[in-house]
């Protein structure tokens, strides 16, 4: 499907794979999408997104520019992603900002990660392999593979090779 | 009303009861909803959720399956229920998980209790009797009744009975 | 525009300024929005609200009755306002609550202010002017001017003036 619009579902410039379903009610315009993936309702996600294959993504979750999701990766509901640091409505002068006042940063979510519902990752974060990002967190800052997170700001509250002894 | 769609209203297999209003851009499928409610916009509500008489749902809230709210209560905007402990995108096998892979725990908001905006309520939680959750708190554990808990995670910041005093 | 509704866009008995854009599934009813102004999808704003010119709001977000966004501010996505301090769902005798039992406390976010995605405001909250709230914060009291605030609850992290320095 390269692009489809109907009443209640806007696909917009996106390449969708094979087997992905998508629910009523989403926003999606200029992103790749794997196959066999789930997208729930009322989910926006915006230009060169790139999600993997196997990925399942929540309802009401927010993706935005400059985001990666590998392959295997659970996103919960309510899931909040940023680009911006310091994001403000005008620049400098007291214009609307643009695109060129604006510098991205850069999210990636490794293969067979999983981002709890309501969590929030701010700009330029990491989330290693297998890791968890426990619901309603705030993480402000890399995660390493194989642990879980919790809190605002997120702390490492347990490592899963431990659990699985 | 069984069963009504139309192009900014989902409403599919639910039993509504009398008087009960229901805003536009929601999806609803396989609840039942008691007489008297109101449910906002961008609201979803999952198979299998029971909600009595006289409850408010402010906008975006996401209710997951098998989550139970008893009569009087108010849950806020933004407000998350999660049944999964552990949720991943695919099985052991590698392979996208499907019901069959999933242990959903249950939830249960006595009479009377009021749910803040933007709380996240985790898996397997009961919120007692009249009891409020503040807004943006992330519930981790049961809340007992009559008390008001906060923060991140939840505790207990006041006790209902030393208002009313 | 005064009001227009089509099927996937709600703006009902709303005042809204020159050359502002408003996104697809959005339920804005009786409110004020100035000039230059972008709102996204999945936007909820009720009546009461006035909004100044230059003012960017984030997909996901709601802004309740008797909330003021001053000029050149920016809200970020999944921001949610609040207006009522112990919100319940029905009054002392039982019935359901209306207006007559409500008190509706005012939020106003000064000139040039910014609200990071997934932050919870409490009711009756002034953020001053060009402070930031972090993203996931959760304020439950006024913040003031040329600061930045983060966490649960919300504390100053920081003065704008040294980061200028």
């Amino acid at each position: 499907m390269e692009s489809a619009i109907n009443s209640n579902q806007i696909v917009r410039k996106c390449k969708i794979g094979k087997n992905t379903k998508i629910w009523n009610f989403v926003n999606l315009y200029g992103c790749k999408i794997g196959s066999d993936c789930k997208i729930g309702s009322f989910v926006e996600i915006q230009e060169n997104v790139e999600v993997g294959n196997k990925v399942k993504i929540g309802s009401h979750t927010f993706i935005c520019e400059n985001v990666k999701i590998e392959d295997g990766v659970f996103i919960g509901h309510h899931v909040v992603f940023i680009n911006d640091k310091y994001p403000r409505s005008t620049n400098e002068t007291g214009e609307l900002k643009t695109e060129i006042d604006w510098i991205s940063l850069r999210t990636v979510i490794k293969k067979g990660a999983s981002v709890g519902s309501n969590a929030t990752l701010l700009a330029g974060i990491t989330i290693g392999k297998n890791s968890i990002v426990g619901a309603g967190a705030v993480v402000t800052k890399n995660v390493p593979k194989d642990v879980i997170v919790a809190g605002n700001p997120a702390k490492i509250i347990r490592y899963l090779n431990e659990i699985q002894k």
